[in-house]
């Protein structure tokens, strides 16, 4: 697949035995971006798919969010690391491997109801997703799928966010991560 | 001008005696989200700026970089904070009120002689903008221009990058910031 093989592998980052998945090098390339949005939005243009609004996760899920908003026609919402955002919001914390983090959105991000379709680049253990579906539940709204480019489905976010209920799409897997 | 009209102001953000231009307002709405991109798009179809690839600031700077760069068919580099890039770098220190900060790029973000147009949400002092130039020109790029929403005339920036011979575009500007 043409998008994977642009995809370049960076071993032990960030740290030892960590294969870093680099879509740099995929989207600094025309048609590798363009390939990349158009494969994302065509799942999305269908109507089986239902959803008003799309939020990306700070800070690669605003590249291809912000592409995908526009092709498609919808508003665009992110949802940023604490403290990055000057109105009210809510937080919902996660845990990292060591310690946590937290992740934000407006409180006036979008009316109860409003169906959101989360991106980000990379699904890993999925700990940013399933806060990233906290926060729009908070608010009302609805996780209508979360998207991503590159699943690793070895470390078992895929899993844990399918058991919760939530949909997923990736574009391309790395398996043995 | 409606982009304008949809741009919250909020006062005393980040800090007391500043006026934050938050986007956030305008781009959550589908249709003040297409109408952004559009006028900055209908501005980089013309053949009068010639460019190669679009570079967003982070993080802002990757909403409408993204969506820029789908719709004129280029490719996208991200302009990172210090520390987030995972193959190696250049980095360009700046100074804000107090101390500095550092922003960095992927070396083989592009071949020497690109033609690169700089995005990103808000002009103020110029600072962010000016060390991404400096980015652009250590990697033998040529700064085609540099795009903003929104511009705070009286904060300066837009001279400092006009004095030091970028040319500069913004969507809207607020004046008395």
């Amino acid at each position: 697949m043409p998008i994977k093989s642009k995809i370049r592998s960076i071993p032990d980052y960030p740290k030892k035995g960590i294969m870093f998945r680099d879509i740099t090098t995929l989207i600094k390339d025309a048609v590798g971006f363009r390939l990349m949005i158009d494969n994302l939005t065509q799942r999305y243009i269908t109507k089986e798919i239902d959803y008003d609004l799309i939020a990306g996760i700070e800070a690669r899920g605003f590249i291809m969010g912000g592409a995908m908003a526009y092709t498609l026609g919808k508003g665009f919402v992110p949802i940023r690391k604490s403290g990055k955002l000057p109105a009210e919001v809510v937080s919902q914390e996660y845990s990292l491997e060591y310690g946590v983090d937290t992740i934000e959105m407006h409180k006036d991000s979008f009316v109860p109801g409003t169906r959101v379709l989360i991106v980000d680049d990379l699904l890993a253990t999925g700990g940013t997703a399933l806060a990233a579906a906290a926060l729009i539940e908070k608010l009302g709204g609805v996780v209508a799928e979360i998207a991503f480019i590159v699943n690793l489905p070895d470390v078992g976010g895929e899993k844990k966010l399918r058991d919760k209920g939530y949909e997923v799409f990736s574009l391309t897997e790395f398996e043995g991560d």
